[in-house]
Formats: C-alpha cells, structure tokens, sequence
C-alpha cells in the first residue's frame, strides 16, 4: 500500500462504485469529477502523505456528502455544463470529513476504516497526525479562491472540531446527555451536511430562499445521518460497517448512552467486569434507545423532506428525497 | 489553568514582553493588536478548546514571524493608519505556527513549551490534538476573506506539513542528509517566513518586486532561524529555551545530525547504551557541526539583508535588518 502512483485502479473503483453503470446518471459523471479533484489535489512530493491520503481516499465510503452537494447544485437549477465550482466545493466537503476521520481514529484506536485498515494502523500515529493536517491545509488551498464559500466551509469545519471537543468533554466528565448529544452532532456532523448543500446550492445561483432551505434539508439530514451511524455502531458488525464498531458505548459515547444516561439505566459502568462491552450493548439491545434513534432520525427526514418541497420538481430533487430516505434506512 | 476567563493580564503580560516601554514604538502597539486579534479569534463555548488555545497563545514566544510580517508592511510603505488586514494576516501566521507547535509536542512527546507545560502534558493527547486542528481552522475563519492572500498562506501551511511529514520520513528510513536537511527547513519553517513578509508587504500595496524582495528576505530569515533553532535545541537548556531540549538528536534530526551524517561521524547511534543521548551530544559539541551551523546561518542572514538593500531607507528597514541579525545572535 506504500506505492499508490497509478490513479486509474482507483478510479475505475470509484466509478464502480458510484452507480451501476455509471453513465445512466449525471451525478455519477460529477462523483468522478469529484474522486479526480480529491485525488490531484493530494499529490505531493512527499511519498507518505501522498500515498496515506490516496489510500484513505480511496477507500471510497458512502461521498454522502458531495452527493448531497451534487443534488443541491441540480435541484437548485445547476447545469452539467457549470460543474466546475460545485466539483471543488463537494470535493472540499469529502476532505474535511476524510481529514476528521483520519484523526478519529488517531484518537479512538480505530484499525478499520472504509473496509481498508486505517493510516493509523498502517502508518502510525505521527504520520496518520501529518495526513489529518495535510488533508486540512490542501482543502483550505483548493478553496482559497472561492471567498464567501470559504468563509461558510471553515466555519462547519470549526463546528466539526468543536463537536468532536465537546464529545470527549462530556465523556471525560460523565456528562454525555441528550441535550449535549444533540449540541454534539449538530457540530461534529450536521453543520457540514449543511455546509455542503447550502454551497451546492450557491453555486447553482440559487436564490437565498433556497440556499437556506437546502442547507437546513441538510443540516436535518445531518442530524439523521448521525443518529443512524450511532445506532449501527451499536448493532453493526466490523465487516458490515467497515469500520472498527463498538466504539461509541466502550468510550461512554453516542445515542444509546445519551439515552440510557437520562433514562438511568447506565449511570456508570463497571470497568472492572471481564468484559463491560459485552454486558452493556446486551442492555441497549434490549432497551427502547435503539428504536427510540430510529423514531427520531425518522423525524429528522420528514423535516428535511418537507422543508425542499417547494422546490420545482425535478430529477434532482427526488434524488435529494430519496437520499434523505436511503440515511436513514441504511444498513452500513 | 483551567479557567482562562479574563483576558487583560494574558495582554498585559503581552505587552510588556513586547517591548519596554510599549507606547515607544508602533510595531510594539501593533503586536497587542495581534495578540488580541488571536485571544479574541479562539473564544469557543467549548470551553476546552478555548482555554489551550489561550495557554499556549498566552505563553507569547517570541513572535518573530508576526513581527516579521509588520515590519515588511512598514517597510514597503503601510502606514498606522491602515492596519487591520496586516494584523489579521500576522495573527494568521503566528497561529499557523502555534498550532503546528501543538501538535509537534504530541508527535516529541514535548512537555515544556514557551517556558508552560504543553497543551499535551495538561490536557492530553486526544485534546491537544483537537486544539491544533481548531487553531488551523480558526485560522481559515479568519483569512476567508483575503482571497490572494489566503492561496498564499493555504500554500505555506501546506509547506509546513510537508517539512513536517518529510523530516519524520527521513529520520525513519535513516536518510536524514545535508540536502535533505535544507529542503526539510525551507518547507517546514522558511516557507511561512516567506509568506508572512509577504503578505505584510502585500498588505501595504507594494510593488510585485518589492513583495518578492521581502518574500526572499524572509525565507532567508526562516532558514537562519531553523538552522539556530537546531543549534540551540542541542547547546540549550529548557530553562532557557522555555522547551523541551535534547529532542533533535534524540530522534535523529536536526543541522548537527544531517552534519555528522555526511561527515561519517553519527551512521548509526547505540539505541542500547545506557544514555546514547549524553555520549552523542558530547561529540556533537566537540565537533564542527556547531560552528559550521552558525557559518551557514549567518550566510543565510547577510542574503537576507542585502536582498532588501534596495528598499528607500526607514525605521522599519532598519528593524528588519536588525531582525535578521537577531535571529542569527539569539541564545533562546
């Protein structure tokens, strides 16, 4: 994995990957765009973070993001033939959220990411801390020229850091409650979900009616988004989620404990049991948190869905639905 | 020092750092506009990441590189009257380098910095590494706006992972040579330098050559800078760098390693001698590579200089070649 110079391999996944067969959508020609931005962006002279970035990069994952900024562009007007911004913008928002993860799981001892083992795992600590900063820098360079979007995308991606702050705050000192796990989320993930579907929609020249709706569509989906992937942590195996799982209730984290904790069935665990995991997600599995995060990411989707019905309809905009759905039905 | 509430005596101790009596000079008021700039850009209602960012800026150092970018404007022409762009751009610069600094001390394992203990020693790994990533995004908040200027300084930031990332590499595979030396110094430290001379000369309206000029100038500072920065890492005590010192050699890096390198005398260091670090700095210090450091960084300075030459004569011309003279003579 020390050797990523060819791009094609990775491409053809991508494009595999991004729809079946790729030439029946217009989003799936704009993904490519978009995995050939991420991909050039990150070459460097220096080998390792070159190749530590192809590698998570081409890792693939679910790009819910730039989707989400592809279907915003679209359903707010935009034309294949002015993909030029939105490319970079939802590039930009993929990188972001790839640089966080790539810190994650510096911070959570995670081997497994995108089904690949992490540039952690594979690269170590510091180099894995240098990838997570290159990833930062090169987002905020392809960005520079674009002024006010510039402005939007560092501020969700504050938000973002802030959010995974506050997370290890409440968690360090035992005050992960529904209230703080809705202020987490919010940060850590829906403000980029917004980010991306406000900037998708600037560039389309949308009006600011419809900037704004797109981006609280977003920042709900977001939220559901969010939700699902706590839940799957819960109930999700490693092989299905290609990512390391467990790790939400192991560090006192999540919906599930958010909900448990207000509920008071987990006050504290007992660290010292064999294995308090096990005895713990056996509590949640047979608790009402579970089906009580579905309940809520559903609503989150009724109003992301009600709040873009006013756009004119189109291809896009049943796409923008249908993704809004697809959050919160998904399996991994 | 968990409760960094009130700003005033973080700036008042700025402020007497800067120069005694400060009212004396105009660069000295314009660093406290820097300062505050940094103090008031950090505030976050997540209170950890608030108070590192304000212990590590409060520390001060000796803000060389904001300095630097004040001095360009003055020299090339800025005036008082027009300085709220330069005071961005300097808070920028000395951010960027503040929050490379915190993550630095993650990868050394540094638990002293500007004379305080580390973000890392007082809050943690997982932490210091949240804090480093919200400087750098803080950091883009604030420069959004600055089109041109951020592509600038995106790029040194970018340098500085690089320098960063290439310097870890060379000492891991053991390929830490002279020519390596130069090209790990010139991105991780040079390059910001340059952008920040540049940028305050951009920042006055100077001409494309005058911006050149003092770009050179400062990228010739930053290499004289580093090359005493690693002189001094190995003469050095942490009383008097305010750091942890002793760090270069210990991991294999540094102008007095790619020295001896080239020279034959440190191939390899006996990792199972009872202190390899004592027996390898007593040859270091017996040797040339201190005194030949000190040549090539006075080499450095005096190009500095002369690039600038051409520049009408000033008050701030004066201080910038000062500057540079400084940074080649400094103990700490």
């Amino acid at each position: 994995m020390n050797n990523v110079h060819d791009l094609q391999p990775t491409l053809d996944r991508a494009a595999a990957a991004v729809s079946s067969p790729p030439d029946e959508s217009v989003i799936a020609q704009a993904l490519l765009g978009v995995e050939k931005c991420m991909m050039d962006l990150v070459n460097s002279d220096v080998e390792v973070l070159r190749d530590a970035s192809r590698h998570i990069i081409g890792a693939g994952g679910k790009r819910v993001r730039p989707r989400l900024a592809l279907l915003a562009f679209f359903a707010a007007g935009g034309t294949s033939a002015d993909l030029k911004d939105v490319t970079a913008i939802a590039a930009a928002v993929e990188l972001i959220h790839t640089a966080s993860v790539v810190h994650d799981d510096i911070n959570d001892h995670g081997v497994l990411r995108r089904g690949r083992p992490s540039v952690n795992a594979l690269w170590g600590r510091t180099f894995a801390l240098l990838t997570g900063d290159f990833l930062f820098t090169k987002v905020f360079e392809l960005i520079a020229p674009y002024g006010i979007y510039n402005t939007i995308l560092a501020e969700a991606t504050t938000a973002l850091v802030e959010g995974e702050t506050l997370q290890a705050s409440a968690v360090k000192n035992r005050q992960f409650t529904r209230e703080t796990y809705y202020r987490i989320i919010g940060l850590k993930t829906a403000a980029l979900f917004r980010a991306a579907a406000m900037l998708g929609a600037k560039c389309s020249g949308a009006s600011e009616r419809d900037i704004q709706a797109l981006g609280e569509f977003g920042f709900n989906i977001g939220l559901s988004f969010q939700i699902v992937d706590d839940v799957l942590d819960v109930v999700g195996s490693p092989e299905q989620l290609g990512k390391t799982s467990g790790i939400d209730i192991a560090q006192g984290r999540g919906f599930a404990v958010a909900y448990e904790n207000e509920n008071g069935q987990i006050v504290e665990h007992d660290d010292t049991a064999a294995d308090p995991m096990i005895s713990i997600r056996k509590d949640v599995l047979a608790g009402t948190a579970l089906e009580e995060a579905r309940v809520q990411a559903r609503r989150f989707v009724r109003e992301a869905i009600e709040g873009i019905s006013h756009l004119p309809e189109s291809a896009a905009r049943t796409e923008l639905m249908a993704l809004a759905e697809s959050v919160v039905e998904r399996d991994f």
